[in-house]
């Protein structure tokens, strides 16, 4: 055992990290399943989109100069060739003081470059209208290509796919769609003082909550939860479980073991195992110093506190990164940035830690209000009554009333 | 025919009719698939949790009362009484000037109020420890019921049910829980030029587009998309297509029917559905303008517009409510919120509607700027640039660089 099991580990460093850590496999996937997941390719367009001219609004199309200088007192009078089918190509072309009925999608005859809005024209007769504004070239149309050009990269390896990213690959007529396997994490409770959610606690005992929490944290930052049950306070029992969460997962959590006894057999189980080295044994941040990291045959293993709230701090602020990583994903998604507020009262910190405090937000006056959620870490309530994170930096005293602040989603 | 069809609807009573739809049904589902479901019941407490008193911190139970005084120069002797083992009730009592070994998450033995952490205390020998601080009654312990107390309401109906809220129904042993049935959204794609994903678009022709994304946004606010295909513009087809939607689907959307003609076939057909009334044509809203509402045999129907781009920010800013309303979800999570940044630039907008422009956020020197992404609402890698939407208010003629804005999701 070196020193360095006994030194805290600085947060930077432990996230650092996660560069060390790669996605485990593609997988093809149809497109109506893909949402949530990460491309593992580049996607390349294979053709011009759109690939025809197309209208952008109702009206008619025209020559751009045919409608120079027409107002409404001198509008430009049209001959009106005919009426763009929808989904089909136009059988006449649009010359020179003539136009034809379009709608929105509509594709352009030839001759045209240009759309009049419905709302600018007027049709006298069944045959002519009035236009009374000039358009330019190219106006409320969209041009081949100018959406997507033929291979042009579409969409980068690392995306996540929303509702946008979807909908960009129907465009391209991919139905299917390959992504990066979702990361399998193992979860284990340990403690003698744990039961099953479906067991009556005895005297003394507490049901297992962060295999719950944990597990829906996991999924929703892209992940696929493996709960491995809950071990005793038995080093052979903990081992065992252990190699066999390594064999089936990609990562693997440990949390609980607040007991005396079950920390020792944590540290030396990820010790004992093939090819396991512990990198950090203690992290500055609070909840969530006897945080442990190792990693066993090229895979993360953590040990997390006990205390729920201790264990999801530990998840947001430094398991998260590893997960997304894992994932493939590129990307931080809007909502998962922090959110500016200020903080209602004044709160100190220790100096030499950063302190993670939860917040319950508030809008007042068009100003968003953290209110601290204060209370134990070993309290659900506190968990449930929050809608964030606030950090408080290592070298600060505190802060005021009034302090800006980020608030980080807690999950 | 009434002048209402021509009138456009103020977004606030378009969105004030949210209140007029309810979710649609309960079901009991195990907890393990809970994640993003909603309560459908108060879940009330059936017992003090935690129901015995707890240490918090690894130490030695104490009376405080024997610790008061205590310093590291004047330290309390304390008879160490035995070792409380994790999850079982200890069988021995802790009197004036006693202390009992305990590990964080242990049970107090009986005559003990307190811990004194590991930290500040030795153990001189085998039965004997010194106390260098002095502790107050009930500190590093819970006591019964401080979490939760018995018949207390835990969590609230209209519940989402993210990490926090599953671990606390894991703590009361619910295995299983009541929440809101999903809604069903039906989507109809219209247009004679649009093909399905998996057809080669033929001259004039693009691909469906928006049942992809719209089914998307529909499953990210907690409803189930239910996808009709795409209809011709045809009366008949759109009304036999909307019958069927109607009596599988909890709500309708129809995108698309940009062309004239399918545009007055949408709203003949949601006049002469069985029981239905149109509520809103039209929003003084940009894009989204065309926006038709209608409520159909109790449920209500949307015309959207076909471009993509508009399709969506029509659905975040006008639909999402009603889709949640639908869901039972009381609440808005903190990741739903506008992130508030500062525009990049000088923006001008019309008065008397109000402009929605999709933006890119960046970081500069901690600040967040919002850049907005112009182009047509047609092109599709607008869409997927933008990481959210601004909105510019109806009695505004613009923004100006640096002022402050918010950022919603467009999800």
């Amino acid at each position: 055992m070196t020193q360095a099991f006994f030194k805290v580990t600085d947060l930077d460093k432990v996230l650092a990290r996660a560069a060390e850590v790669n996605p485990v496999g593609t997988e093809k996937i149809a497109l109506s399943d893909a949402a949530g997941r990460v491309l593992s390719v580049d996607v390349i367009s294979d053709t011009d989109l759109p690939d025809f001219y197309r209208a952008t609004m109702d009206g008619y199309a025209v020559r751009a100069a045919s409608t120079f200088g027409a107002s409404e007192a001198n509008p430009a009078y049209l001959t009106v060739k005919g009426v763009v089918e929808m989904g089909k190509t136009p059988l006449f072309a649009v010359g020179s003081g003539e136009a034809a009925r379009i709608s929105t999608g509509g594709m352009l005859p030839p001759g045209a470059d240009s759309v009049v809005m419905v709302e600018h024209a007027e049709a006298v007769d069944d045959t002519t209208v009035e236009a009374y504004r000039s358009v330019a070239p190219g106006q409320h149309t969209i041009e081949p290509g100018e959406d997507f050009k033929r291979s042009e990269i579409v969409l980068e390896r690392g995306s996540v796919l929303g509702p946008s990213e979807t909908g960009l690959l129907a465009a391209f007529g991919l139905t299917s769609t390959n992504v990066y396997k979702k990361p399998v994490v193992a979860v284990i409770s340990t403690g003698d003082e744990i039961v099953a959610v479906n067991e009556s606690p005895g005297p003394g005992q507490i049901r297992d909550v962060n295999t719950y929490t944990l597990s829906a944290m996991i999924e929703k930052n892209g992940g696929r939860s493996l709960p491995m049950g809950i071990v005793r306070d038995d080093y052979d029992a903990l081992f065992s479980t252990c190699s066999k969460a390594l064999s089936q997962a990609d990562m693997v959590l440990l949390s609980g073991g607040s007991s005396v006894g079950t920390r020792d057999f944590t540290i030396q189980v990820m010790k004992n195992l093939p090819d396991a080295k512990v990198l950090v044994h203690g992290i500055p941040i609070s909840p969530g110093k006897p945080t442990i990291l190792a990693r066993a045959g090229g895979k993360m293993m953590w040990g997390l506190p006990g205390h729920v709230v201790s264990a999801m701090v530990v998840f947001t602020r430094v398991v998260k990164p590893f997960v997304q990583q894992l994932s493939g994903r590129k990307t931080v998604a809007i909502d998962r940035l922090g959110l500016p507020a200020r903080i209602t009262r004044n709160l100190s910190s220790a100096q030499g830690r950063i302190d993670y405090v939860r917040v319950r937000l508030k809008e007042s006056d068009g100003i968003l209000w953290a209110a601290p959620v204060l209370g134990k870490s070993a309290l659900l309530n506190t968990m449930v009554k929050a809608d964030g994170l606030i950090e408080i930096g290592m070298n600060s005293e505190g802060l005021d009333k009034g302090a800006q602040i980020s608030v980080l989603p807690l999950d």
